[in-house]
């Protein structure tokens, strides 16, 4: 047989598989695991009966266009319920100013297509998200981190590598941020940082790529509209690329989201599209848009922010209950995700063995970490499991982490002597 | 605001409308236009009732999965599917070895971002596919143009071309065919040939790539399943990339296509997968693999042949009736498409404003080669239209033609005098 290495190209021989993908496998080995891995929306939140009604109507009515193929942009009536959920955003954006893509994933591809090219740096959040990483190394970025403070990127850090990155001659293409509830994390940048950091990508003539998948999922006990106004919302110069998604409000499988950019740029990213799939599914674009249209989405959102807060309360309970004194995390008002912070020397990659064993999952947070940082940092996912899985799974991974906790002790007691 | 042009990357850079999206702006503008440019499947064959019934039962299933996200790879029920059509072609494939894409464009795209780097040569068919033209392209591969034959592409000058290219110190990393009623040409590879070519690729030490949408959709009066045998079936050396998909079949609008490669360029497919869309849609998976297990594509695929082909006669006798002296084409033993040769000195994109004006669009056929040539080419598509605007289309291209030849002589003669 062929061995296909040779054949590669460069940008494969670097493609890796995502750290969240490889729980996957895990979950799927048959045995009762717990996963808090994936960022899944819970399943009996989706609007099943809804979206049978809409689909009867839909496939009932024999318009071919529900079949066919259409537009790269996206389906017209659906570029136009976007044009609405931007303005309550407080962004208006007419039909040129948006792109229909396949999933935000695509979104964040077609940006760094467009965008990057090998070498370029792109400026990311530490921790960001595992997805826009993939995205970016495929096209050969380079990326470079920056800290996080409890409101969100640190803006002299930002500002102080933007500047030592740029003596040294690098070509800087934007900032990449997760203003609402960000993945990992689960921060909500400050409303007063987001307008300096508009005005920071003024200064610097830099571009901004704002991932906003979240934004609906606001916990009403510490977060409201007003938190999780847009960067996009505020800006003037056209600096902003905007991606949104339907994934975490509908449901993903119908990998139905979009960006909102200058018009410029929303053709080329069209243009890229062509070539990458043609265009967004159509029957999975009909089904969003009736459910727009229909006041689904709207009647949506609600109950998705009591479901998602409720979860976020079973889960901290849960592990203030089991490892209170062991570790940290930042109370997430909002999304899906919980961050810990495990206790220093702790390294959350080679306990998840001990885990899985114990039968719970979770991301370790070296993958979300452009630096090689994040050893003793985990992502947990509390958005999909019921609340008896999420506290079930607490304490397994308490008693891993205990027994972890336990061998490093053994471990570095057992070793003492030796050291010099 | 901020001009975009410096941000972008040198693939966007040279980006271009694709030609066949293009005439969708003008089919758009309202006026009466038979279009003859997308090679659109019929939607009145498209399996409405049974896609209604499908629909109903897995969105009243409420099984989560059928919203939800799931593995990049596919929907593990559809790739035990997709094995099975695969053995009805004489390509057993595991699991492993196939991965299921956003449509065959998807699976191009996957192709050119695992095998190519800037600058690396692609050897195709002159014309070819626009869509593998594009999606080649956004890597920066330099393609170069092979001519066809009665029987499919020129071996004595394939292999002179690849000669020629690596005595210049090229790299060569694959050749792009669609062996079965190729886009643009409609034409079929013959089998002699297919058995010459794989041992070329064994000879040369290359990779075939084989695009293969049309192969259900041969025409019983002159080709059969013998004649559509997949390249890939004879690869006993893994040099082949297989694609398929159901949008010719079922419907393009769920976007479901495959790959079959070999298992370890398929896991870096899959990789480039998960970072460009991270799976084909859910909801869309499931609807196909519903659609084979209930016995619907098996049931569709003998209308189809009877349907394109009728479509195909419909074409022929009105093309012989208005223009049999002017032009010449090949008869399409299968797919969707026919294409034109006009008379020498007219200019088919030239044309097309004239064309429009009787109101009938084409796709000029300089946009199938790489190489500049075609002018004088075009493709029409006889797959959507119904019988009355096949005819109806034909004549007005007729007017158009006609009006474009008397120009070019009252063109010639008034330019002859000035002509040394």
């Amino acid at each position: 047989m062929t061995t296909h290495d040779r054949f590669l190209s460069r940008a494969a021989e670097k493609m890796q598989q995502s750290a969240i993908r490889k729980m996957g496998t895990v979950i799927a080995s048959g045995r009762d695991i717990i996963s808090f891995a994936p960022g899944y929306p819970a399943p009996e939140t989706f609007a099943w009966h809804d979206f049978q009604t809409i689909a009867a109507d839909l496939l009932g009515s024999q318009d071919g266009g529900i079949l066919q193929y259409g537009p790269t942009r996206g389906y017209r009536p659906l570029l136009e319920a976007l044009g609405s959920i931007q303005r309550t955003r407080g962004i208006p954006a007419a039909p040129e100013e948006l792109l229909v893509t396949t999933g935000s994933q695509q979104g964040l591809d077609l940006v760094a297509r467009v965008l990057i090219d090998p070498g370029d740096v792109i400026l990311v959040e530490l921790p960001t998200y595992v997805g826009a990483i993939s995205a970016f190394r495929n096209v050969q970025a380079a990326m470079v981190g920056v800290p996080q403070e409890g409101d969100g990127i640190d803006l002299a850090a930002l500002d102080d590598t933007f500047e030592r990155l740029r003596a040294e001659g690098r070509r800087i293409k934007f900032l990449y941020v997760v203003p609402n509830f960000q993945n990992p994390t689960g921060l909500l940048i400050g409303i007063d940082k987001r307008g300096r950091l508009l005005e920071w990508a003024d200064r610097r003539d830099t571009l901004i790529v704002e991932d906003d998948p979240y934004r609906e999922l606001y916990f009403e006990d510490s977060a409201g509209e007003a938190d999780v106004r847009p960067l996009k919302a505020d800006d003037r110069t056209g600096r902003v690329i905007y991606l949104s998604s339907f994934s975490k409000t509908l449901a993903p499988g119908y990998r139905v989201a979009w960006i909102a950019a200058p018009a410029a740029l929303a053709a080329k990213l069209e243009m890229a599209k062509q070539a990458e799939d043609l265009l967004t599914g159509s029957l999975d674009q009909r089904m969003i848009h009736e459910a727009c249209r229909r006041g689904v989405l709207e009647r949506q959102l609600p109950l998705l922010r009591r479901h998602y807060a409720h979860k976020r309360d079973v889960m901290e309970q849960a592990l203030r209950r089991e490892v209170g004194g062991l570790v940290t995390w930042p109370t997430p008002k909002g999304g899906f995700f919980l961050w810990l912070t495990l206790p220093r020397g702790v390294d959350a990659d080679r306990m998840l063995a001990r885990a899985i064993e114990e039968g719970v999952v979770y991301v370790a947070g070296e993958a979300f970490y452009v630096n090689g940082e994040g050893q003793n940092t985990l992502r947990l996912s509390f958005s999909a499991p019921s609340d008896e899985r999420i506290e079930a799974g607490v304490s397994r991974l308490a008693r891993a982490l205990r027994a972890e906790v336990a061998a490093r002790a053994t471990g570095a007691a057992a070793g003492a002597p030796g050291a010099s």
